[in-house]
């Protein structure tokens, strides 16, 4: 099945609306591409153009309404939206503006608290003069932050949505086994980099928004440059991370290789890695916090000294490739069932760095695997 | 090669720089990625993460100077930038936000202006808690507008800029030849989709961000829906929209086949198409507008009625899928040699629609095809 039935997305309206009344808020006010589809569904490719705004209000009560261009307008049809409002975009003078305005001047009473996803790994999806323009229409109301209600549902998957997260996890995996096929000694990494984004397609991604990796001797200097054309050599050690998506949901994990027999510091460093994501998931259990993880992995990685310049050692994960909560030192996140995260310790090793990633569910007792937990031993090609 | 010289930023910073110092702007500030992109070569396909925001300022004089996590400090440090200023992030109490105020105040005098891009087709790319901490941090300056500077220095490609934008076409255009190879009647669209960004990858693309598409009895509904698994018809008529990337430069065009024979009505309707982009393809010289180009189109397309909804005919091209200026009624940008234009009509028949999309490149004198220009005739799958 693709996307969700009606179901799963009144269930998150409801919880909102809830939350929304706690915290005083009379509608909340989304720009961005998880933000819409987390209430509507509204899935595309679309958003790739940054010409064209789009918004959705969740009123205090009732269904989400869009207001959106028309070019998107048979696509929402296609959801449980019924309250679809449109202009044509782009509009120079007034870019659905206007129209926003008298929706939520239509939606909330005067004096209305009206919340807009304001921390962090948010942004406001529209031209910063539009958005000026549109407190000032609406002056009577005050934009305010959400209250990190769409930080804390979306961090809690539901299974439905954890079966579309295990579900990309497969398809990486299923690509992740056939390395061998398009990577030996030789071969240019931008062509690796290649391949594995076909191996993908080919195991059922829809899509492919994120890859990035390494490979250089014994270990690589980071892991978000693009690839060189470089050909892969003896000694060298391979990293694949791929963010692909299956049904809007993405998977998150890396592997690594080395090409020919790996030095002995490189193989205990793989080893640690792997040391250090085994210690996180056993710990990572309701009540432990996003901190301890971190610390675990930290006390292997480091011996005390500083590890990586990654900053975290891994994040949630779902309709975007990386998510709240962040296993950082100051993120006291309780874990809760349905969070899915990523373990991503990484280890300096002579001067290079190794990174290592899992997804993992949490869930009321013991954590789950979405990616195959791996062994400590670094296979090679 | 990949990449450009310095030579190539430093001509936009110096660009830059006599816009800002007409419009009284002490710097730019600049937080998406084209934007950080177009001023320093920092390529990455680690944007994807929404988690951490990066920052660049554009002084009134010097190097632009680079404020963002550390986990991109190496991969900046292989750019011209010399100044870069990281903190570790995410940082759930200060994202890089004191460490950006410092060094606006360093970088420009009280009282100054700074100009954050503002207008249609921008967003700021950062928490708005933040934005509003950092206004508050930096009182004795004011963040503005950037009087449209981004907007006019990217419209206008350099001929490096030109060349990635022909290479990428020509990715594209090896892929949509090959296209037979993978669908015909029987093939669900899904199966299309993903194997057409095979074709690319093979042909060279780095990563295809952007795909759309449809395959309907005689035409279409929408084009930015996701792809379906329902299987190619006879009497379909499928369409392709790929935006790919090659070292970080766009194409933008599609393609239609019509799966079997079509009817008269639509190879009548592809007819126009062609029709119509040829004539704006004549039209697409130095000092006609934008405008004028839509309007030549939609008379050949609508006989005087409505068209789509798409609501615009055509749009720039380059580093984002989707740029400035918009071939709509009311942009009267005046083209200018270097300006890279797509011609997208679209046009009704029977219920559905049909598009079409050429990408071109503005002259001193005639414009050229960078898609190669398409006939009349509507090809058969």
């Amino acid at each position: 099945m693709t996307g969700f039935p009606p179901l799963e997305f009144e269930a998150r309206v409801t919880r909102a609306q809830q939350r929304m009344q706690n915290a005083g808020l009379a509608a909340l006010l989304l720009t961005t591409e998880p933000e819409l589809r987390y209430f509507t569904g509204y899935l595309t490719r679309f958003w790739e153009s940054p010409t064209r705004p789009w918004f959705l209000i969740v009123p205090a009560s009732g269904k989400p309404v869009a207001v959106i261009p028309s070019i998107g307008a048979a696509l929402m049809a296609q959801t449980w939206i019924d309250d679809i409002r449109t202009w044509s975009a782009p509009d120079l003078t007034d870019d659905g503006v206007t129209l926003l305005a008298d929706a939520l001047t239509e939606l909330t009473p005067d004096g209305a608290a009206i919340g807009c996803p304001d921390g962090h790994e948010t942004h406001v999806r529209m031209p910063l003069a539009d958005f000026t323009r549109l407190r000032d229409l609406i002056a009577a109301r005050r934009i305010t932050g959400d209250h990190g209600i769409l930080r804390a549902l979306r961090m809690v998957k539901s299974e439905l949505e954890v079966a579309k997260i295990r579900t990309a996890c497969q398809i990486a995996t299923r690509a992740f086994a056939r390395v061998p096929e398009i990577a030996s000694a030789g071969t240019p990494l931008d062509q690796v980099f290649r391949r594995f984004q076909i191996l993908c397609l080919e195991e059922g991604a829809d899509w492919v928004p994120y890859l990035a990796g390494g490979a250089e001797q014994g270990g690589y200097t980071d892991v978000i440059s693009p690839a060189t054309q470089t050909p892969l050599e003896p000694g060298d050690v391979l990293m694949l991370d791929t963010g692909l998506v299956r049904d809007g949901y993405f998977c998150d994990y890396d592997r690594n290789w080395s090409v020919g027999p790996a030095s002995a510091a490189v193989r205990t460093a793989h080893a640690q890695l792997i040391e250090a994501s085994d210690a996180a998931f056993e710990q990572a259990r309701p009540g432990a916090t996003a901190a301890q993880l971190f610390h675990t992995m930290n006390a292997i990685l480091t011996d005390g000294s500083t590890g990586t310049d990654a900053g975290r050692l891994g994040h949630g994960l779902g309709m975007s490739l990386t998510e709240w909560p962040s296993l950082i030192p100051d993120d006291h996140t309780e874990l809760q069932p349905g969070m899915v995260l990523t373990l991503e310790p990484g280890i300096a090793v002579n001067g290079k760095i190794l990174v290592h990633e899992e997804n993992i569910l949490i869930t009321d007792g013991a954590p789950e695997f979405l990616s195959p937990r791996l062994g400590p031993e670094l296979p090679t090609l």
